[in-house]
Protein backbone atom coordinates (compact mmCIF):
# COMPACT_ATOMS: atom_id res chain seq x y z
CA UNK A 1 0.00 0.00 0.00
CA UNK A 2 1.43 3.59 -1.02
CA UNK A 3 1.32 6.03 0.81
CA UNK A 4 1.25 10.00 0.04
CA UNK A 5 1.66 12.27 3.48
CA UNK A 6 1.25 16.44 3.43
CA UNK A 7 1.68 18.25 6.11
CA UNK A 8 4.60 17.64 8.29
CA UNK A 9 4.22 19.73 11.06
CA UNK A 10 4.28 19.77 14.58
CA UNK A 11 1.48 16.94 14.69
CA UNK A 12 1.63 15.81 10.84
CA UNK A 13 5.94 14.72 11.26
CA UNK A 14 5.71 12.33 14.46
CA UNK A 15 2.48 10.80 12.61
CA UNK A 16 4.27 10.03 9.53
CA UNK A 17 7.25 8.57 11.38
CA UNK A 18 4.65 6.22 12.55
CA UNK A 19 3.21 5.26 9.10
CA UNK A 20 6.49 4.43 7.77
CA UNK A 21 7.53 2.60 11.07
CA UNK A 22 4.66 0.54 10.36
CA UNK A 23 6.06 -0.95 6.63
CA UNK A 24 3.53 1.22 4.36
CA UNK A 25 5.96 3.12 1.22
CA UNK A 26 5.35 6.77 1.80
CA UNK A 27 6.06 9.76 -0.20
CA UNK A 28 6.14 12.67 2.28
CA UNK A 29 5.27 16.61 1.09
CA UNK A 30 5.93 19.37 3.01
CA UNK A 31 5.64 23.20 1.89
CA UNK A 32 8.86 23.70 4.20
CA UNK A 33 11.82 21.18 2.78
CA UNK A 34 13.89 19.65 4.26
CA UNK A 35 11.41 18.18 7.04
CA UNK A 36 11.47 14.18 6.21
CA UNK A 37 15.08 14.08 4.95
CA UNK A 38 16.28 12.22 8.44
CA UNK A 39 13.40 10.31 9.13
CA UNK A 40 14.25 6.60 8.25
CA UNK A 41 11.40 4.64 5.69
CA UNK A 42 9.89 7.14 4.19
CA UNK A 43 11.08 9.08 0.61
CA UNK A 44 10.66 12.71 1.18
CA UNK A 45 9.64 14.92 -2.07
CA UNK A 46 9.36 18.06 -3.43
CA UNK A 47 5.70 18.33 -5.14
CA UNK A 48 1.85 17.37 -3.88
CA UNK A 49 2.16 15.82 -7.64
CA UNK A 50 5.57 13.40 -6.75
CA UNK A 51 3.31 12.50 -3.06
CA UNK A 52 0.04 12.12 -4.87
CA UNK A 53 1.33 9.89 -7.89
CA UNK A 54 0.49 6.25 -7.48
CA UNK A 55 -0.58 6.58 -3.54
CA UNK A 56 -3.84 4.55 -2.73
CA UNK A 57 -3.69 6.85 -0.14
CA UNK A 58 -3.43 10.42 0.19
CA UNK A 59 -3.34 11.94 3.90
CA UNK A 60 -3.26 15.32 4.54
CA UNK A 61 -2.53 17.40 8.12
CA UNK A 62 -2.53 20.66 7.17
CA UNK A 63 -2.93 23.65 9.61
CA UNK A 64 -6.31 25.05 8.88
CA UNK A 65 -9.19 24.74 6.18
CA UNK A 66 -7.65 27.33 3.70
CA UNK A 67 -4.33 24.91 3.51
CA UNK A 68 -6.29 22.40 2.72
CA UNK A 69 -7.86 23.46 -0.19
CA UNK A 70 -5.17 24.81 -1.34
CA UNK A 71 -3.41 21.33 -1.37
CA UNK A 72 -6.29 19.28 -2.60
CA UNK A 73 -7.46 22.09 -5.14
CA UNK A 74 -4.48 24.38 -6.27
CA UNK A 75 -2.22 24.71 -8.79
CA UNK A 76 0.09 21.73 -8.36
CA UNK A 77 -3.02 20.50 -6.22
CA UNK A 78 -3.91 16.52 -5.20
CA UNK A 79 -6.76 16.47 -7.63
CA UNK A 80 -4.46 16.84 -10.58
CA UNK A 81 -2.29 13.92 -10.11
CA UNK A 82 -3.72 11.28 -7.93
CA UNK A 83 -5.05 7.85 -8.89
CA UNK A 84 -8.92 8.07 -9.59
CA UNK A 85 -9.41 5.42 -7.38
CA UNK A 86 -7.48 6.56 -4.58
CA UNK A 87 -8.42 8.12 -1.16
CA UNK A 88 -8.03 10.71 0.66
CA UNK A 89 -7.90 10.83 4.62
CA UNK A 90 -8.18 14.60 5.97
CA UNK A 91 -6.84 14.42 9.31
CA UNK A 92 -6.57 18.05 9.65
CA UNK A 93 -8.99 19.85 11.90
CA UNK A 94 -11.01 22.12 9.71
CA UNK A 95 -14.72 23.24 8.77
CA UNK A 96 -17.27 20.39 8.34
CA UNK A 97 -19.15 22.20 6.34
CA UNK A 98 -16.34 22.82 3.60
CA UNK A 99 -15.42 19.35 4.52
CA UNK A 100 -18.67 18.41 2.48
CA UNK A 101 -18.19 19.97 -0.30
CA UNK A 102 -13.96 19.12 -0.87
CA UNK A 103 -15.34 15.66 -0.20
CA UNK A 104 -17.81 16.45 -2.90
CA UNK A 105 -15.18 17.44 -5.85
CA UNK A 106 -13.11 14.23 -4.62
CA UNK A 107 -15.53 12.20 -5.63
CA UNK A 108 -17.06 14.49 -8.63
CA UNK A 109 -13.26 12.92 -10.01
CA UNK A 110 -13.57 9.58 -8.48
CA UNK A 111 -12.07 9.17 -5.31
CA UNK A 112 -12.84 8.36 -2.04
CA UNK A 113 -12.68 10.97 1.11
CA UNK A 114 -12.90 10.48 4.69
CA UNK A 115 -12.38 13.30 7.19
CA UNK A 116 -10.21 11.97 10.40
CA UNK A 117 -9.59 14.86 12.55
CA UNK A 118 -7.58 13.54 15.56
CA UNK A 119 -7.00 14.47 19.84
CA UNK A 120 -4.36 14.08 21.45
CA UNK A 121 -1.76 16.48 20.75
CA UNK A 122 1.46 15.82 20.16
CA UNK A 123 1.96 13.68 22.92
CA UNK A 124 -0.30 11.36 21.37
CA UNK A 125 1.00 11.55 17.80
CA UNK A 126 4.55 10.64 19.14
CA UNK A 127 3.18 7.74 20.63
CA UNK A 128 0.73 6.59 18.13
CA UNK A 129 -2.01 6.80 20.36
CA UNK A 130 -4.09 9.22 18.60
CA UNK A 131 -7.67 9.49 19.09
CA UNK A 132 -9.42 9.47 15.41
CA UNK A 133 -12.96 10.99 14.76
CA UNK A 134 -13.92 9.84 10.98
CA UNK A 135 -16.50 11.21 8.75
CA UNK A 136 -17.39 8.93 5.52
CA UNK A 137 -18.19 5.51 4.52
CA UNK A 138 -17.57 2.09 6.57
CA UNK A 139 -16.02 0.86 3.79
CA UNK A 140 -13.60 3.54 2.87
CA UNK A 141 -12.52 3.07 6.85
CA UNK A 142 -12.27 -0.74 6.52
CA UNK A 143 -9.22 0.18 3.55
CA UNK A 144 -7.63 2.59 5.33
CA UNK A 145 -7.90 1.17 8.77
CA UNK A 146 -4.58 -0.67 8.41
CA UNK A 147 -2.64 2.68 8.09
CA UNK A 148 -4.54 4.55 10.66
CA UNK A 149 -3.79 2.40 13.05
CA UNK A 150 -0.10 3.35 13.32
CA UNK A 151 -1.37 6.46 13.94
CA UNK A 152 -4.14 6.20 16.90
CA UNK A 153 -5.53 3.94 19.22
CA UNK A 154 -9.24 4.63 19.38
CA UNK A 155 -10.68 5.07 15.83
CA UNK A 156 -14.33 6.04 15.35
CA UNK A 157 -16.97 6.19 12.85
CA UNK A 158 -18.97 8.86 13.73
CA UNK A 159 -20.75 9.24 10.69
CA UNK A 160 -21.05 10.59 6.90
CA UNK A 161 -18.47 12.99 5.61
CA UNK A 162 -18.06 15.60 8.12
CA UNK A 163 -19.22 13.99 10.80
CA UNK A 164 -15.82 13.44 12.02
CA UNK A 165 -14.81 17.49 11.76
CA UNK A 166 -17.64 18.06 13.66
CA UNK A 167 -17.12 15.47 16.64
CA UNK A 168 -13.67 17.27 16.85
CA UNK A 169 -15.62 20.56 17.19
CA UNK A 170 -17.86 19.22 19.70
CA UNK A 171 -14.53 18.05 21.23
CA UNK A 172 -12.94 21.59 21.30
CA UNK A 173 -15.74 23.09 22.78
CA UNK A 174 -15.98 20.91 25.44
CA UNK A 175 -12.08 20.79 26.40
CA UNK A 176 -11.93 24.69 25.97
CA UNK A 177 -14.84 25.11 28.54
CA UNK A 178 -13.12 22.09 30.62
CA UNK A 179 -9.67 24.35 30.48
CA UNK A 180 -11.62 27.13 31.62
CA UNK A 181 -13.37 25.65 34.18
CA UNK A 182 -9.96 24.91 36.51
CA UNK A 183 -9.09 28.32 35.41
CA UNK A 184 -12.19 30.18 37.29
CA UNK A 185 -11.54 27.92 40.00
CA UNK A 186 -7.80 28.61 40.81
CA UNK A 187 -8.74 31.91 40.12
CA UNK A 188 -11.43 32.40 42.87
CA UNK A 189 -8.81 29.72 44.57
CA UNK A 190 -6.12 32.40 44.29
CA UNK A 191 -8.14 35.06 45.45
CA UNK A 192 -9.71 33.15 49.06
CA UNK A 193 -5.84 32.80 49.62
CA UNK A 194 -6.21 29.29 49.31
CA UNK A 195 -2.99 26.76 48.63
CA UNK A 196 -3.86 25.71 44.41
CA UNK A 197 -1.84 22.54 45.04
CA UNK A 198 -4.32 21.65 47.66
CA UNK A 199 -7.48 22.67 46.49
CA UNK A 200 -6.05 20.97 42.76
CA UNK A 201 -5.81 17.64 44.66
CA UNK A 202 -9.41 18.05 46.40
CA UNK A 203 -11.46 18.96 43.81
CA UNK A 204 -9.55 15.70 41.70
CA UNK A 205 -11.34 13.41 43.96
CA UNK A 206 -14.91 14.05 42.97
CA UNK A 207 -16.99 15.62 40.70
CA UNK A 208 -14.82 18.43 39.65
CA UNK A 209 -12.38 15.98 37.99
CA UNK A 210 -11.40 16.19 34.36
CA UNK A 211 -8.83 15.76 32.12
CA UNK A 212 -7.67 18.82 31.80
CA UNK A 213 -7.54 19.41 35.58
CA UNK A 214 -5.32 16.27 36.07
CA UNK A 215 -3.25 16.96 32.99
CA UNK A 216 -3.17 21.07 32.60
CA UNK A 217 -3.88 22.17 36.33
CA UNK A 218 0.15 21.22 37.62
CA UNK A 219 1.31 23.10 34.56
CA UNK A 220 -0.81 25.99 35.52
CA UNK A 221 0.54 25.97 39.29
CA UNK A 222 3.81 25.49 38.45
CA UNK A 223 3.76 28.18 35.15
CA UNK A 224 5.00 25.57 32.67
CA UNK A 225 4.08 27.33 29.32
CA UNK A 226 5.34 24.53 26.75
CA UNK A 227 2.53 24.06 23.85
CA UNK A 228 1.01 20.05 24.16
CA UNK A 229 -1.51 22.41 21.88
CA UNK A 230 -1.02 25.93 21.39
CA UNK A 231 -3.35 28.58 22.45
CA UNK A 232 -3.52 29.80 18.56
CA UNK A 233 -4.91 26.28 17.60
CA UNK A 234 -7.33 26.35 19.74
CA UNK A 235 -8.33 29.90 18.93
CA UNK A 236 -8.81 28.25 15.15
CA UNK A 237 -10.82 25.46 16.02
CA UNK A 238 -13.20 27.77 18.57
CA UNK A 239 -13.74 30.13 15.56
CA UNK A 240 -14.34 26.50 13.71
CA UNK A 241 -17.02 25.94 16.16
CA UNK A 242 -19.07 28.91 16.76
CA UNK A 243 -19.09 29.36 12.74
CA UNK A 244 -20.81 26.22 12.63
CA UNK A 245 -22.85 27.08 15.70
CA UNK A 246 -23.73 30.35 13.96
CA UNK A 247 -24.33 28.42 10.91
CA UNK A 248 -27.27 25.97 12.54
CA UNK A 249 -28.74 28.98 14.75
CA UNK A 250 -27.31 27.43 18.15
CA UNK A 251 -25.89 29.91 20.74
CA UNK A 252 -23.34 28.47 22.83
CA UNK A 253 -22.98 31.18 25.51
CA UNK A 254 -20.14 29.74 27.71
CA UNK A 255 -18.08 28.83 24.51
CA UNK A 256 -18.75 32.30 23.42
CA UNK A 257 -17.16 33.63 26.16
CA UNK A 258 -14.77 31.21 26.76
CA UNK A 259 -13.61 31.83 22.92
CA UNK A 260 -13.34 36.00 23.86
CA UNK A 261 -10.86 34.56 26.64
CA UNK A 262 -8.76 33.11 24.42
CA UNK A 263 -8.69 36.15 22.38
CA UNK A 264 -7.59 37.79 25.35
CA UNK A 265 -4.42 35.55 25.67
CA UNK A 266 -4.20 36.31 21.93
CA UNK A 267 -3.76 39.67 22.35
CA UNK A 268 -1.26 39.58 25.32
CA UNK A 269 1.41 37.11 23.05
CA UNK A 270 0.24 34.02 24.12
CA UNK A 271 -0.37 32.26 20.83
CA UNK A 272 2.37 30.02 20.80
CA UNK A 273 1.67 29.18 24.40
CA UNK A 274 0.15 25.53 25.60
CA UNK A 275 -3.45 26.02 26.86
CA UNK A 276 -2.88 26.31 30.04
CA UNK A 277 -1.91 29.80 29.89
CA UNK A 278 -5.25 30.42 29.70
CA UNK A 279 -4.73 31.03 33.57
CA UNK A 280 -3.01 33.94 33.09
CA UNK A 281 -6.00 35.75 31.62
CA UNK A 282 -7.40 35.17 34.95
CA UNK A 283 -4.03 36.77 36.49
CA UNK A 284 -4.58 40.00 34.09
CA UNK A 285 -8.11 40.31 34.90
CA UNK A 286 -7.80 40.07 38.26
CA UNK A 287 -4.23 42.01 38.11
CA UNK A 288 -3.06 40.25 41.18
CA UNK A 289 0.54 40.41 39.92
CA UNK A 290 0.57 43.75 39.62
CA UNK A 291 -0.71 44.10 42.96
CA UNK A 292 1.88 41.94 44.08
CA UNK A 293 4.80 43.66 42.62
CA UNK A 294 3.81 47.08 43.89
CA UNK A 295 3.62 45.78 47.52
CA UNK B 1 -18.13 10.70 72.07
CA UNK B 2 -21.45 12.05 71.92
CA UNK B 3 -22.95 13.72 68.67
CA UNK B 4 -25.63 16.51 68.22
CA UNK B 5 -26.80 15.95 64.77
CA UNK B 6 -28.83 19.03 63.24
CA UNK B 7 -30.17 19.24 59.85
CA UNK B 8 -31.88 15.61 58.56
CA UNK B 9 -32.34 16.34 54.93
CA UNK B 10 -31.58 14.78 51.62
CA UNK B 11 -27.88 15.06 52.58
CA UNK B 12 -28.00 14.68 56.58
CA UNK B 13 -30.29 11.95 57.25
CA UNK B 14 -27.95 9.27 55.17
CA UNK B 15 -24.62 10.80 56.88
CA UNK B 16 -26.09 10.86 60.37
CA UNK B 17 -27.10 7.18 59.78
CA UNK B 18 -23.54 6.25 58.82
CA UNK B 19 -21.99 8.48 62.13
CA UNK B 20 -25.16 6.47 64.22
CA UNK B 21 -24.02 3.24 62.53
CA UNK B 22 -20.25 3.58 63.22
CA UNK B 23 -21.55 3.60 67.40
CA UNK B 24 -21.29 6.69 68.19
CA UNK B 25 -24.35 8.41 70.71
CA UNK B 26 -26.00 10.19 68.52
CA UNK B 27 -28.99 13.20 69.68
CA UNK B 28 -30.32 14.02 65.87
CA UNK B 29 -32.52 16.87 65.54
CA UNK B 30 -34.56 18.54 62.44
CA UNK B 31 -37.37 21.16 61.93
CA UNK B 32 -39.51 18.71 60.43
CA UNK B 33 -40.14 15.87 63.26
CA UNK B 34 -39.61 12.56 62.62
CA UNK B 35 -37.14 12.34 59.64
CA UNK B 36 -35.19 10.13 62.18
CA UNK B 37 -37.51 8.00 64.19
CA UNK B 38 -36.79 4.61 62.15
CA UNK B 39 -33.17 4.97 62.28
CA UNK B 40 -31.53 2.36 64.48
CA UNK B 41 -28.91 3.82 67.01
CA UNK B 42 -29.86 7.36 67.62
CA UNK B 43 -32.38 9.95 69.42
CA UNK B 44 -34.75 11.52 67.73
CA UNK B 45 -35.34 15.26 69.95
CA UNK B 46 -37.03 17.71 69.31
CA UNK B 47 -35.30 20.68 69.61
CA UNK B 48 -31.91 22.28 68.63
CA UNK B 49 -31.07 22.29 73.18
CA UNK B 50 -31.46 18.23 73.75
CA UNK B 51 -29.43 17.67 70.14
CA UNK B 52 -26.52 20.02 71.63
CA UNK B 53 -26.98 19.86 75.59
CA UNK B 54 -23.76 17.36 76.30
CA UNK B 55 -22.70 16.75 72.97
CA UNK B 56 -18.76 16.88 72.56
CA UNK B 57 -19.07 17.23 68.81
CA UNK B 58 -21.94 19.18 66.86
CA UNK B 59 -22.45 18.99 63.57
CA UNK B 60 -24.78 21.02 60.88
CA UNK B 61 -26.27 19.98 57.73
CA UNK B 62 -28.31 22.84 56.44
CA UNK B 63 -29.59 24.14 53.43
CA UNK B 64 -27.94 27.68 53.32
CA UNK B 65 -26.26 30.47 55.56
CA UNK B 66 -29.16 32.23 56.94
CA UNK B 67 -30.42 28.52 58.35
CA UNK B 68 -26.93 27.70 59.86
CA UNK B 69 -27.12 31.68 61.28
CA UNK B 70 -30.08 30.41 62.84
CA UNK B 71 -29.57 27.21 64.20
CA UNK B 72 -26.42 28.52 65.70
CA UNK B 73 -27.46 31.82 66.68
CA UNK B 74 -31.52 32.46 66.83
CA UNK B 75 -33.19 31.67 69.93
CA UNK B 76 -33.05 27.81 71.12
CA UNK B 77 -29.83 28.03 69.27
CA UNK B 78 -26.78 25.75 69.76
CA UNK B 79 -24.77 28.77 71.30
CA UNK B 80 -27.29 28.89 73.98
CA UNK B 81 -26.86 25.02 75.08
CA UNK B 82 -23.66 23.96 73.91
CA UNK B 83 -21.13 22.71 76.19
CA UNK B 84 -18.20 25.08 76.38
CA UNK B 85 -15.49 23.52 74.82
CA UNK B 86 -17.55 21.22 72.22
CA UNK B 87 -16.06 21.16 68.49
CA UNK B 88 -19.50 22.75 66.10
CA UNK B 89 -18.73 21.63 62.65
CA UNK B 90 -20.34 22.88 60.40
CA UNK B 91 -21.21 20.80 56.55
CA UNK B 92 -23.46 22.83 55.43
CA UNK B 93 -22.17 24.53 51.89
CA UNK B 94 -22.33 28.15 52.98
CA UNK B 95 -20.49 31.35 52.51
CA UNK B 96 -17.16 31.42 53.72
CA UNK B 97 -17.36 35.46 54.78
CA UNK B 98 -19.97 34.58 56.86
CA UNK B 99 -18.13 31.16 57.97
CA UNK B 100 -15.70 33.58 59.37
CA UNK B 101 -17.79 35.23 61.42
CA UNK B 102 -19.54 32.14 62.76
CA UNK B 103 -16.58 30.94 63.98
CA UNK B 104 -15.60 34.11 65.86
CA UNK B 105 -18.84 33.69 67.89
CA UNK B 106 -18.08 29.97 68.39
CA UNK B 107 -15.06 30.65 69.58
CA UNK B 108 -15.86 33.58 71.83
CA UNK B 109 -17.75 31.74 73.70
CA UNK B 110 -15.55 28.95 74.09
CA UNK B 111 -16.16 27.08 71.78
CA UNK B 112 -14.46 25.56 68.76
CA UNK B 113 -15.21 25.62 64.99
CA UNK B 114 -14.59 24.07 61.87
CA UNK B 115 -16.48 24.22 58.20
CA UNK B 116 -16.52 21.35 56.65
CA UNK B 117 -18.79 21.01 53.41
CA UNK B 118 -18.72 18.00 51.34
CA UNK B 119 -19.20 16.75 47.68
CA UNK B 120 -20.31 13.22 46.20
CA UNK B 121 -24.39 13.85 46.42
CA UNK B 122 -26.87 11.95 47.74
CA UNK B 123 -25.39 8.67 46.80
CA UNK B 124 -21.63 9.80 48.47
CA UNK B 125 -23.92 10.72 51.46
CA UNK B 126 -25.61 7.20 51.43
CA UNK B 127 -22.43 4.93 50.90
CA UNK B 128 -20.23 7.11 53.48
CA UNK B 129 -17.72 8.12 50.78
CA UNK B 130 -18.10 12.02 50.59
CA UNK B 131 -14.98 14.08 49.92
CA UNK B 132 -14.41 16.75 53.11
CA UNK B 133 -13.34 20.16 52.70
CA UNK B 134 -11.91 21.08 55.98
CA UNK B 135 -11.22 25.02 57.37
CA UNK B 136 -9.95 24.96 60.71
CA UNK B 137 -7.13 23.52 62.90
CA UNK B 138 -5.48 20.58 62.47
CA UNK B 139 -5.98 19.70 66.43
CA UNK B 140 -10.04 20.55 66.06
CA UNK B 141 -10.03 18.07 62.49
CA UNK B 142 -8.05 15.48 64.77
CA UNK B 143 -10.37 15.36 67.31
CA UNK B 144 -12.95 15.36 64.91
CA UNK B 145 -11.97 13.11 62.56
CA UNK B 146 -13.48 9.33 64.03
CA UNK B 147 -16.57 10.78 63.07
CA UNK B 148 -15.83 12.48 60.11
CA UNK B 149 -14.21 9.26 59.02
CA UNK B 150 -17.95 7.52 58.95
CA UNK B 151 -19.07 10.26 56.45
CA UNK B 152 -16.25 10.72 54.38
CA UNK B 153 -13.21 8.85 52.00
CA UNK B 154 -10.85 11.93 51.43
CA UNK B 155 -11.17 14.58 54.41
CA UNK B 156 -8.69 17.28 53.81
CA UNK B 157 -7.31 20.60 55.53
CA UNK B 158 -7.52 22.78 53.25
CA UNK B 159 -6.12 26.02 55.24
CA UNK B 160 -8.41 27.82 58.04
CA UNK B 161 -11.59 28.28 58.77
CA UNK B 162 -13.27 29.21 56.24
CA UNK B 163 -11.16 27.38 54.04
CA UNK B 164 -13.08 24.75 53.68
CA UNK B 165 -16.04 26.96 52.04
CA UNK B 166 -14.00 28.44 50.03
CA UNK B 167 -12.52 25.07 48.56
CA UNK B 168 -16.31 23.97 48.03
CA UNK B 169 -16.75 27.41 46.33
CA UNK B 170 -13.78 26.39 43.72
CA UNK B 171 -15.52 23.14 43.43
CA UNK B 172 -18.49 24.30 42.40
CA UNK B 173 -17.22 26.86 39.81
CA UNK B 174 -15.55 23.93 38.11
CA UNK B 175 -18.19 21.33 38.50
CA UNK B 176 -20.63 23.83 37.04
CA UNK B 177 -18.47 24.47 33.93
CA UNK B 178 -17.87 21.31 33.52
CA UNK B 179 -21.79 20.53 33.34
CA UNK B 180 -22.14 23.35 30.60
CA UNK B 181 -19.02 22.37 28.57
CA UNK B 182 -20.89 19.05 28.19
CA UNK B 183 -24.22 20.86 27.72
CA UNK B 184 -22.84 22.61 24.45
CA UNK B 185 -20.49 19.96 23.22
CA UNK B 186 -24.00 18.22 22.84
CA UNK B 187 -25.81 20.95 21.99
CA UNK B 188 -23.24 21.34 19.00
CA UNK B 189 -23.12 17.50 18.13
CA UNK B 190 -27.08 17.27 17.89
CA UNK B 191 -27.51 20.87 15.38
CA UNK B 192 -24.68 18.55 13.08
CA UNK B 193 -26.72 15.78 13.30
CA UNK B 194 -24.20 13.67 15.11
CA UNK B 195 -25.45 10.92 17.43
CA UNK B 196 -24.76 11.75 20.72
CA UNK B 197 -23.87 8.59 22.05
CA UNK B 198 -21.10 8.01 20.10
CA UNK B 199 -19.98 11.79 20.53
CA UNK B 200 -20.15 11.40 23.77
CA UNK B 201 -17.83 8.23 24.01
CA UNK B 202 -15.43 9.53 21.84
CA UNK B 203 -15.20 12.37 24.21
CA UNK B 204 -14.79 10.67 26.78
CA UNK B 205 -11.72 8.62 25.26
CA UNK B 206 -9.48 11.69 24.95
CA UNK B 207 -9.09 15.36 26.55
CA UNK B 208 -12.52 16.12 26.69
CA UNK B 209 -12.86 13.60 29.27
CA UNK B 210 -14.46 14.74 32.95
CA UNK B 211 -16.27 13.27 35.65
CA UNK B 212 -19.63 15.19 35.15
CA UNK B 213 -19.12 14.09 30.89
CA UNK B 214 -18.73 10.50 32.48
CA UNK B 215 -21.88 10.16 35.05
CA UNK B 216 -24.18 13.19 33.78
CA UNK B 217 -23.73 12.73 29.58
CA UNK B 218 -25.23 9.42 29.60
CA UNK B 219 -28.58 10.75 32.22
CA UNK B 220 -28.94 14.20 29.44
CA UNK B 221 -28.65 11.28 26.60
CA UNK B 222 -31.45 9.28 27.84
CA UNK B 223 -33.60 11.97 29.34
CA UNK B 224 -32.98 10.83 33.52
CA UNK B 225 -33.57 14.02 35.14
CA UNK B 226 -33.78 12.41 38.49
CA UNK B 227 -31.88 14.91 41.26
CA UNK B 228 -28.65 13.39 42.49
CA UNK B 229 -27.62 17.26 43.23
CA UNK B 230 -30.44 19.50 42.42
CA UNK B 231 -30.51 22.56 39.78
CA UNK B 232 -31.25 25.01 42.88
CA UNK B 233 -28.66 23.69 45.01
CA UNK B 234 -26.18 24.33 42.44
CA UNK B 235 -28.04 27.70 41.73
CA UNK B 236 -27.39 28.56 45.68
CA UNK B 237 -23.31 27.60 45.55
CA UNK B 238 -23.00 29.71 42.32
CA UNK B 239 -24.52 32.35 44.14
CA UNK B 240 -22.53 32.54 47.16
CA UNK B 241 -19.03 31.73 44.45
CA UNK B 242 -20.14 34.93 42.40
CA UNK B 243 -20.25 36.52 46.12
CA UNK B 244 -17.18 36.03 47.30
CA UNK B 245 -15.56 36.61 43.99
CA UNK B 246 -17.38 39.92 44.05
CA UNK B 247 -16.13 40.56 47.42
CA UNK B 248 -12.53 39.91 46.17
CA UNK B 249 -12.91 41.65 42.73
CA UNK B 250 -12.24 38.36 40.71
CA UNK B 251 -14.19 38.11 37.53
CA UNK B 252 -15.53 35.07 36.24
CA UNK B 253 -17.36 35.02 33.38
CA UNK B 254 -17.34 31.86 32.30
CA UNK B 255 -19.38 31.07 35.35
CA UNK B 256 -21.16 34.20 35.13
CA UNK B 257 -22.66 32.63 31.81
CA UNK B 258 -22.79 29.25 33.39
CA UNK B 259 -25.05 30.91 36.20
CA UNK B 260 -27.50 32.51 34.07
CA UNK B 261 -28.01 29.30 32.46
CA UNK B 262 -28.72 27.63 35.81
CA UNK B 263 -31.13 31.01 36.28
CA UNK B 264 -32.81 29.79 33.11
CA UNK B 265 -33.10 26.47 34.17
CA UNK B 266 -34.88 27.86 37.34
CA UNK B 267 -36.97 29.85 35.60
CA UNK B 268 -38.27 26.85 33.19
CA UNK B 269 -39.48 25.17 36.54
CA UNK B 270 -36.21 22.54 36.23
CA UNK B 271 -35.14 23.56 40.41
CA UNK B 272 -35.92 20.33 41.64
CA UNK B 273 -34.26 17.91 38.79
CA UNK B 274 -30.71 16.97 38.61
CA UNK B 275 -28.05 19.14 37.44
CA UNK B 276 -27.42 16.94 34.10
CA UNK B 277 -31.49 18.76 33.13
CA UNK B 278 -29.19 21.88 32.55
CA UNK B 279 -29.02 20.25 28.62
CA UNK B 280 -32.67 21.53 28.56
CA UNK B 281 -31.80 24.93 28.70
CA UNK B 282 -30.00 24.53 24.86
CA UNK B 283 -33.14 22.90 23.86
CA UNK B 284 -34.96 25.44 24.62
CA UNK B 285 -32.31 28.24 23.49
CA UNK B 286 -32.34 26.38 20.14
CA UNK B 287 -35.92 25.28 19.93
CA UNK B 288 -35.15 22.19 18.59
CA UNK B 289 -37.71 20.75 20.31
CA UNK B 290 -40.45 22.46 19.47
CA UNK B 291 -39.35 22.67 15.57
CA UNK B 292 -39.49 18.78 15.75
CA UNK B 293 -43.06 18.88 17.23
CA UNK B 294 -43.84 21.76 14.23
CA UNK B 295 -42.92 19.00 11.36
Amino acid sequence: MRIGFIGLGAMGLPMVKNVAAAGFEVMAYDAVPGRADSIPGLTPVTTVGEAVAGADIIITMLPNTGNVEAVLFGSDGVIGSMSPDAVVVDMSSISPIATRKFAERIRAAGGRYLDAPVSGGVSGAESGKLSIMVGGEIETLDFVRPVLQSIGKAITLVGGVGAGQGAKLCNQVVVACNIAAVCEGFALASALDLDLETVRTVLAQGAAQSWMGDNLGPKMISGDDSAGFRIALQVKDLGLALEAAKSESVPLPATSVVNSLYLEAMAHGEAANGNQSLHRVYERLTNRTIAQEEQ
